[in-house]
């Protein structure tokens, strides 16, 4: 009716390309994730992508509540197609902003976890997977909650540390620690974990024991540069097998020159081209769900780190979409 | 009927500031201007509020296209109501973040100008009026050829520069001119158009003598200083009178320090209090529409640029929704 | 006996300015406040500075746990000597810096404020007078529990906000509301009670209510611009007359121009000029104690903000050990 | 004749290594291309160094028109010798900085580019070679045109994009297809094209089906990686053969932890010390001239952007001059 | 003889402003200072640019050595005429950038200083007057021993010190004693010298008994403040008189928030509307030369110190050349 | 006696890895390296680490000065335990921080290297072994004079550079020559001297030609990069033997991507992980001492240089301890 809408829809028809709004210049619109529809509800949604702005388990650096609206902004760079997979995530799956999983409660940490889960348990219900952005790692245990509700799923987690510490500071609870908590919980199968690229100073000889004594297979960086990604990633392939798992991703894996917006950055890490040929190697895997967590933009003053956030999570929805296009085909 | 919905449904009720979406903690949410709702079209609108993404008319420093983005997110640290003058927008008036008046043709600046006012011109056709965020300040052109349709409009403009240049680099349209081109076109009156901060070196002595040869008042920097805001915008309502007037506000009219991320700074401007104070001397015009230009991120380290820029848009949206509504309360 | 001490004690006798560490060159030592005497106790000290790394109240930015850091590393840019005031602090008064006050159980706000208030206990005990850099504003409470022991102080305090609301997410005690707990616990006397510098947009509009009911002076900006700093400050002398008060500055009432490094920057603000006289306005009160808080150096490019609160800390430190010099002065 | 030319005559007499402008302290001079001379005219030169100071061409992130300025500035950190390959270019060649190509009439593309072509062309009748410095990819395309005045030549082209797309919002020029409009006007040979690094997402899945269709080589950065940088450059020598041959470099090639000011970054990309081999292995190539593209300063707070391409300039001078000297041989 | 004079001749004849490289669009060209031309000898030439890249007399932060470049660098945003003063120094005199007086033998501070007056004397012999650009402050003093050769000249001298201290750590010449050297060397007349601006800590309560003792007139930031620009400087002219006066600029005169490129910050200072004022002020005095230092970019992320330095050494340019031209109508 | 000694006690005794001052929250205490003890003398001292704040001898970008308490303040984020090599540095040696080596004569480069030799020969006097943060390269010249008291000892010298320069504007000693003057005063033995790392430009082809004369191993960068650090080191240990050795490592040996906060920045380096492992293979070195370089931190916007700087000072402390112990154990 308006001059407008005929105006622009003639001139889009000459440029089929750009009326998906992803395809817009990279400096227009409403920086949703990817700039992804905006839904309320998961009911029509295949992969809900949700911020988790909580960083209330932080020891050291803040900052990383703002991690989710940094990766929608750079995520308006990310485009439809994988030129190295040929991955069509938004071809084959149905891929929605559900927005942020935000604690209306947030000093009481254990009261926030408990929202974060309820907000996931919502979208779980309707079938949807979940890729979730933080936030400090202590938020993958409430979503693990909600994502692992039928039994302990098998975890491939990329890190600089284990974080399978104990009570710290009063805590049980905190960014350290999430993955000894979700084996406590039933939540992860510590024998189908790995953990990969483990590094950095510790204060105690054995602060990651829980890992090594509870069955975990721990990849330290120099076994990872040792061996390459290819080769680490066919074992982690291996390990999980078939069963449902759940992949996590911890930005300080990569090298503070590469991602130096975040909270304990360790030097020695891994390049991001590494980064992604890693997530690449979840190809295969029945993964029901996935984070990228610890993006702090405040230390990040060119926004590499949001560039690479918002890169990886696009590979994390590349192999997430293919895991559940999968489990779709296998179904039929 | 997700639990989701019922558990933050049941939170957010024992605390009803934060239902409203601009209430919610600030790094949370998706960032339209003010976390104002989006919309499609203006019909139920009563503030379109508009991203002017384009920067093709720029001379110098360019990256202005990511203006409206950058006044999106420091927009999340602004508040509903305004403590200094008691203006409640969002109670008075329909606000609407109506997306970017992007040129689908960047490469020719004519054929860019001609989209950017058609979009406009939709908006205008509802009774929508217009609070614009560019882009270079040769978007306050095609602006004006569809928000002053019926006729010459005043114009009370803050900027270092008088913007009524001519012909530059082979065009006659550019970021330096739009007010001459305006005048010609019989958009603006120049007897009352005002020209507040104007200051800088110049190529040549008359660079603007458009301005002074058809009548416009020019209150160079050290006037203002001299005379101090109260005076000056007292000065600036008698002159535009009741009739229809138009405000445009670049953000160089602001001091470097203060506002770093322009394309054109020029140091000795004002500072952030007195741009404050400017906009809101602007109480009492029959404001029909606004912009805000010239904010290029890229220059600026801090974000000091984005966050006045957004709180210069909100006062803007004060007086604004204060001039709609007393039109309003002037026809009934 | 050793070469070193021989040679370095014969050349710093040439230059005995150079012996004090604080007139050491300033790139020189391990940067305690001031390059003040390190103790871990405060029995021979009578001003007592220390930080309070804690920024668990926090409602948006984060950070200001870096806060105490900054400052010490900026403090080495002091001098001995107040050119302005003639104060000399050093002189007059044992000045140290006691360590940091930060919180063994950081997760949960209300034992983290017990520990803070008995660290000051614990330095109170001794008669020295506490000189504190938070931190977030929260931290005032437990300071003021601690230093308020035997009634009711009167409060100067300096800040873009009242920091008087009411509960907040679930929590009654955050960087928003020290201020009305501290009325509400018989720790300020809200009738001797004056802020100043206040402004900013609002969520509701009677945000600031406790302020007014209390009986609490309320100087906007507004006010503070058009009557000078001079006249706000003899009136803030006047309000709290000769019993004791005390003095808190929130470094987001400078103009983020001059001090980004903050949570909730507010645009339209004051200069550090401006600052520094306020602070000097303090020169005849009663003053028992301060705190210089919500310095978050991760939004601080420049280092300006720290370098604006190690000189704001220095005027608090001048006037803070000339009114115990009275005190003294009165009993003997 | 005054004291001051025999004075730091008789100095510099005592430090010949000194009398070179380029090997002044980095600090000083005027920063021309390598502190080089700067001439008017091409008559007495071998290479002349141009900038290309437009960016019009750019569909994201601009700026790169301040190109040219920063790499003269990082230039002055280049020394006279290349110690890895011994090569001494301003030795074996007369080298000029011949100032900037800069377009009369920006606002229009194609007029732009005659410009641009027009600055070439002039130096190229003098017989000396190029060595450019833009500005956005879309500048190589008028360079060609003056330099493949004879005949389409070899490219060996070094990025992450192959640039040979087609129409983009209504202009088939811009800084995604120089390479597709130079094989359409003759002016390279896509079987003696190769490009290298090339990655990233893509909006349509055969974005650059003219490469492949054409039949450039194209060699993705996963080849590229598996391979190694001397596998690939002697495809690269072996596919161009003794004939002519341009070079291109857009510095997005390189990893954006490495050169964060650029337009399109990638990331994934090579480091700085493959993209120095990988120009060295034009060693041996009938070089030309050569073009360094896509630096846009204001994304790169360290300057380590400009370093890089400062240093890729030099390593490109080095084997211009070689291949130029080699011509020479061969003539005489 | 080429196409490309004869193109860009026609095209330049189009657009008559632009044929002067000044008015070139800002990034272009190689950055002179004010891109006016670059001469090797002073013979016809009335005002001389000169960078003094020397930094060895700093006791702080360091980089002026850098100062030089960057004002090239941000001059490139200045234009030919002064819009305020209506001075039109490009027209009145002949300017140009005699390039740097960078000392060969840096080690050694007195020998410096002896190179860097051999420098200015054979610029001085020639009849021009200089305008240089630092370096560090005790520049002014070997400067000042070739500009001050017949007999003691008057100062006016804008700084947040006063920079007449006595010995430090072993040398008597550093960038907190020249005027204290000048007075005793007899190049400067303490009775018509001026201070303005000063202020910050000190590290003895009498460290500039020098200028008080001496006779100079010292105007502390607090007065400067108080009786506002105009008259300070009304009182500047009636000291000097019609005798020959040398300006000097310290750029840490302005405050850090504008400023903060320079190494010995202090807060409180002035703004950048106050300091283009203050130079305004020198108009009538019968300046023989003038300098501008302390600028040390590396602290200067948004380049805002190195544009204030730019857009005060065209104000200094500007009465400089004013001065001479009176001088010159004098003697015809 | 006091409140919070006990409480804070008992809190600590609930959390014994919180009492040692290293463990704390990384954002508290005031910040010697590692936040280890202060000591004034090195009586009781196995590892004395020094600041060395000079940079006098550079010759381009200045700052390192500030390198000791940069490094001294990413130290903090160091922890005790050296998870890849099991090291367990505080354990088995008394570390502590001695304090600046700060030159009192800073003006005089030979002076100021007096100082420092002096202020070394008091530890070493001890029997401690000194472990030194500098200020630029130069350093190592006065502090291997202390060290290197009873014959010259082996070096393995990581850096872009030779450092065997001559003569470099008038001076013998500046930050390009230590090694060949350490030679010529028989402080190291060339023939058990291997440099690794080197690269860039020179501006004479011959300019480390003293290390190659003088019978220096040099390992280029490309040699490093074809052999791998493995076999590098294994060059190394075998080179240097059983006899004392000194390591010297200069931080722009690391690629400026990952380090860009140094005076002479040279693209093309190694990455933190192959630092990290080259420093590992000083493992079974009989190292006496050791010193890191060249850190100026305006430089190094995210502070990865100093990141870097402190862990590679953490990896030099575990070789170095390790080395004591062993001859500890060869004394038993």
């Amino acid at each position: 009716m308006s001059n407008r809408v005929i105006d622009r829809a003639e001139l889009l028809a000459k440029y089929p390309e750009l009326v998906d709004p992803m395809n817009h210049p990279r400096f227009t619109g409403i920086p949703s994730f990817f700039r992804a529809p905006v839904a309320e509800r998961a009911d029509d949604v295949d992969i809900a992508v949700v911020g988790v702005p909580y960083d209330g388990g932080v020891t050291n650096r803040t900052g990383a509540r703002f991690g989710p609206r940094e990766v929608r902004i750079q995520s308006t760079m990310m485009r439809s197609y994988n030129q190295a997979t040929r991955a069509a995530p938004f071809t084959i799956a149905r891929v929605a902003d559900l927005g942020d999983a935000w604690p209306v409660n947030p000093f009481e940490l254990v009261a926030a976890h408990a929202e974060i889960t309820s907000f996931f348990q919502a979208i779980v219900k309707t079938g949807a997977n979940t890729l979730a952005v933080g936030g400090d790692h202590s938020v993958s245990l409430p979503i693990l909650r909600a994502v692992a509700h039928s039994g302990p799923v098998g975890l491939i987690h990329f890190d600089a540390h284990c974080d399978t510490g104990g009570n710290y500071q009063g805590s049980k609870f905190h960014h350290g620690s999430p993955f000894s908590a979700a084996v406590e919980e039933g939540l992860i199968d510590p024998k189908r974990t790995i953990q990969i690229g483990i590094r950095g100073g510790t204060i105690v000889p054995d602060l990651w024991k829980f890992s090594y004594e509870s069955g975990m297979r721990v990849i330290s960086i120099d076994e990872l540069m040792e061996r390459g990604v290819d080769s680490v990633m066919a074992e982690a392939r291996e390990l999980v097998g078939n069963e449902k798992t759940y992949a996590t991703f911890d930005i300080d894996v990569v090298d503070p020159a590469f991602a130096p917006g975040t909270g304990t950055p360790e030097i020695g890490g891994i390049t991001s081209f590494q980064a992604q040929h890693l997530v690449r190697g979840l190809r295969g895997v029945n993964l029901i769900g996935a984070d990228l967590v610890e993006i702090a933009p405040s230390y990040d003053p060119t926004g590499n780190t949001g560039l690479i956030g918002a890169t990886i999570l696009f590979e994390l929805l590349c192999v997430l979409a293919e895991a559940r296009a999968a489990r779709n085909d296998a179904l039929s």
